[in-house]
């Protein structure tokens, strides 16, 4: 079976959440999987020197215009999370957690964070304000609190974070078909094509 | 007659060199036509904080495999310039003062100069370097060496640049489309939709 499209995204990533949308479809259509891996995209920020975009002239109106765009095309609800951006390490803990035992049901965790945070503009910063996306789909809410904490889930999110930088992964979403290094939301087009063809 | 496209670009940036070959047919599909505009990119990044993509770790690296890959997709030959980046007020100046009698062969100057630098690996920096490019459209070496340095022409490549600026233009390529602006080769496919389609 051919290998799955790792998606690397960051919670507080508006590319990321449209992409999220559109890449399992995507890749269903040439017969692919797609390996959900949050990471922390401030970590490759140290290394780019990138800052986020609403905090830059120029690039942060286009953007905020852009994704309001995006929402329009694609019809895809979009309110801007507060605060924003924020450290979803909570969040990326629990997806990893959650993945070990059920990844269908950890995809359906960071789709309804991912809606929280930018279908509906709610905080998804902190422990106690994610861990309802995850009860809401039957996990108990004290196993969900201690494993955000707990040293093995940091642990994974730390090495996750570390192997998207190592393989290149700067910005969210980052996308890898077979190893090919794809970056952004306005790349789908390009990895269909890319998917359809085999390559060039 | 519908407004025409605008094409800003830098002639030190790759991706503006792949959009130029692809921007006017899209135009064409939908009944438009192209101004192109190069612009100094450079006074956006003073703005905007960013530096060029091949001095940022982990960008850099991505944005030569993407230029090679593009190349391949595209068919359009691609070796680095030398020097890299450059600093193309003469080509950009060149460009007006051609402009201001023959928008036609101003476009083919603009592709001549894209050709020799992303095409070709040759320095596009300085005026003798850039001059052989438009005696091959038969214009006389010292008019185009005499327009590159006279004030008029450094005044429009400023002025240019300020309204550039000015429309939020911090890239290269960037586009506007009846004033909605669209930013990078990569949204060459989202440009052709919202012509098809009057936007959303």
């Amino acid at each position: 079976m051919a290998q799955a499209i790792d998606f690397y995204f960051d919670f507080s990533s508006p590319y990321g959440y449209f992409a999220s949308h559109r890449i399992d479809e995507i890749a269903a259509r040439h017969g692919r999987s797609v390996a959900w891996r949050p990471f922390m995209i401030g970590a490759a920020f140290k290394s780019t020197g990138q800052v986020p975009l609403l905090n830059q002239p120029m690039r942060g109106t286009y953007a905020l215009h852009d994704w309001n765009r995006l929402a329009r095309r694609w019809k895809v609800p979009f309110k801007m999370a507060e605060p924003f951006p924020f450290i979803a390490l909570a969040a990326s803990r629990g997806f990893y957690w959650i993945a070990s035992t059920d990844p269908d049901r950890a995809k359906a965790f960071a789709k309804r964070v991912y809606h929280a945070a930018f279908g509906e503009g709610r905080p998804m910063d902190k422990p106690e304000v994610v861990v309802p996306e995850a009860e809401a789909l039957g996990i108990a809410r004290d196993d969900f609190l201690a494993a955000v904490t707990a040293p093995v889930w940091k642990d994974r999110l730390k090495a996750e974070t570390e192997r998207a930088l190592e393989r290149g992964a700067y910005g969210s979403p980052f996308f890898f078909v077979d190893d090919e290094p794809f970056w952004g939301n306005d790349r789908l087009e390009e990895i269909e094509r890319w998917l359809e063809t085999g390559g060039w």
